[in-house]
């Protein structure tokens, strides 16, 4: 061997070394260089570096993210209400006179088209009907147990793992930054209590979500229980947000991330801010490997996660953010192969 | 000098530099020895400790605690109640409609007895009057501004000196323990986390209180902002304590700390758990060092944090720890000279 071929082979092999090295320092490996990623990697630096400006001490370091559609699949439909849908039998068992009684008796027939009908006040009487009315350990329990066995038909995976790399990534950053991450949905707190510790590294306490009232009584025995009930306490969505981040969290955050309309509050809250503070908004526009869905952009309309053109217009006005799934993702899933 | 008369120095000596080693090391160092102190420590060993049956994970360990009474001086009068009837002149000078309406008549007249007398009714139309109808910022301004010239007048001292030193040793314990702790209290949410940071080291997302609603809009600018309205969204006392427990935490605390009636639920939740669990319950049997007031074992009855001597029975009977403020507590204050 020459020693100029010799010099080629280890230049070669440093240049894929420090490649390596790069994609392994890198926080956010899955994120396509460009705006996105720039913007995260500049709030960063300008509200942890002591000599900046627009500094955050750490205790006021609150970011909150959306859930659905923000940190993992929404389409097409709220991974919540299929667990609703599949509890129905059980309801029904349990009180055999629902069977006759609409809406159950269109999920029992298990037509999906007239189920993707239902209207909002059917939804709600199966979700008042499969969320209510046991102890809030009996319905962690079921919860966890449906988690473990369902299946999500595109992917043929556990729902939990249908997460987004890039947006675990993005709270694993923040955290190392000394950020407090939180969950912010308009689904139900405590189905997503269940495995928010385990899927996202989101303890119980730093899920704020839609939340029924509880009630405090005794069992035979005498031990003291808390059963769900069907009253609504917290509706977590539009303006619900930001009161819900105010009654749980008690500041404004200084980064919040969404993708529909149901985060609009969040995100001007959050944007309206003094100092440095960032509001994100994820745009699906990735038919292939994931959705595409808005209407905004000319993208098709979805009753699931409605990203409107009014709300892509206040994005852009209000310098929010806005993430293509498309262009600024190099990953979609952590099960993927590397790219 | 003897070689005998050298040693004896050297022990002396030696005895005074471990007992002051010994201070310096214990981390509940105003707690007299006893069965309340041992409580402490032996619950912590045990939750702590990998090889105990009862070791808890790190990210369960929660410890909630009440406020007033438990964590600080309640009496004559709850701080936030005299923060409320502060108030009252700059809400009549807002609205002077007011001046000749019941009960702020009665509080600008400054007639003590008469105040004291009111109902709860006329109290809640006070605290509705003064603690609602701004932003949440404007609240969170005028409620620092009156806890830095504010001063009790037993002690002469502001509101935020009378925390009990044994407590926050206790906080403190606890949290270098790996537990997380928890304000429970049945005073204001909003009210309590505008100190607890910095009087307890416990930040506001970390306080569950009665919490009023509170509403989203926007100024003429376009900023949008948080009015707080006069509407009862959580009622934090009996059992609401462990509703709001779950509410905001999600879990079952393994300790909990509380001095009241206001209280039971809470404790009696904590203690029904598996494994090691810690309820204690403070009396205030010190007319001396503090104030004594029951009427558990005979003590004087009071409107303001009662303990009943029902609940000192069911504390007997379900194993919690009363600790005896006068027979447990070295010092009260931290701002009294060392022992």
């Amino acid at each position: 061997m020459n020693s100029v071929r010799r010099s080629s082979i280890i230049l070669v092999l440093f240049a894929w070394l420090v490649g390596t090295v790069q994609a392994a320092d890198d926080p956010l490996a899955s994120w396509n260089d460009g705006a996105a990623k720039q913007a995260i990697l500049s709030f960063v630096v300008a509200t942890t570096d002591t000599s900046s400006p627009n500094y955050v001490p750490p205790e006021d370091r609150i970011a909150t993210f959306d859930q659905d559609g923000t940190l993992w699949v929404e389409h097409p439909m709220y991974t919540q209400v299929v667990y609703c849908l599949d509890r129905v039998p059980a309801v029904v068992k349990a009180k055999p006179e629902l069977a006759k009684v609409e809406p159950f008796k269109t999920v029992l027939s298990g037509d999906r088209e007239a189920i993707a009908k239902l209207s909002m006040d059917d939804l709600f009487k199966i979700l008042a009907a499969t969320l209510t009315g046991m102890s809030v350990d009996e319905f962690k329990a079921e919860a966890e147990k449906w988690l473990a066995t369902a299946k999500n038909a595109r992917w043929n995976r556990p729902y939990t793992d249908l997460t987004y790399l890039p947006m675990q990534e993005l709270l694993k950053y923040l955290r190392a930054n000394g950020y407090k991450t939180y969950i912010v949905t308009g689904g139900g707190q405590d189905f997503v209590r269940v495995y928010s510790e385990r899927v996202y590294g989101i303890p119980p306490e730093q899920v704020v979500g839609t939340a029924g009232e509880t009630k405090y009584g005794y069992r035979k025995d005498g031990k003291p229980f808390l059963t769900k009930e069907p009253k609504l306490l917290l509706d977590n969505n539009n303006a619900g947000k930001p009161e819900g981040i105010h009654l749980m969290i008690g500041r404004r955050p200084y980064a919040a991330f969404g993708n529909s309309t149901g985060d609009r509050q969040m995100l001007e809250y959050t944007k309206a801010g003094d100092g440095a503070r960032l509001s994100m908004i994820l745009l699906h526009d990735d038919a292939k490997r994931e959705y595409a869905y808005g209407p905004a952009q000319g993208l098709p309309d979805t009753r699931v996660g409605t990203f409107t053109q009014a709300l892509y217009d206040e994005a852009e006005k209000q310098g929010w953010i806005v993430i293509s799934m498309k262009n600024d993702w190099k990953r979609i899933f952590g099960f993927e192969g590397k790219p």
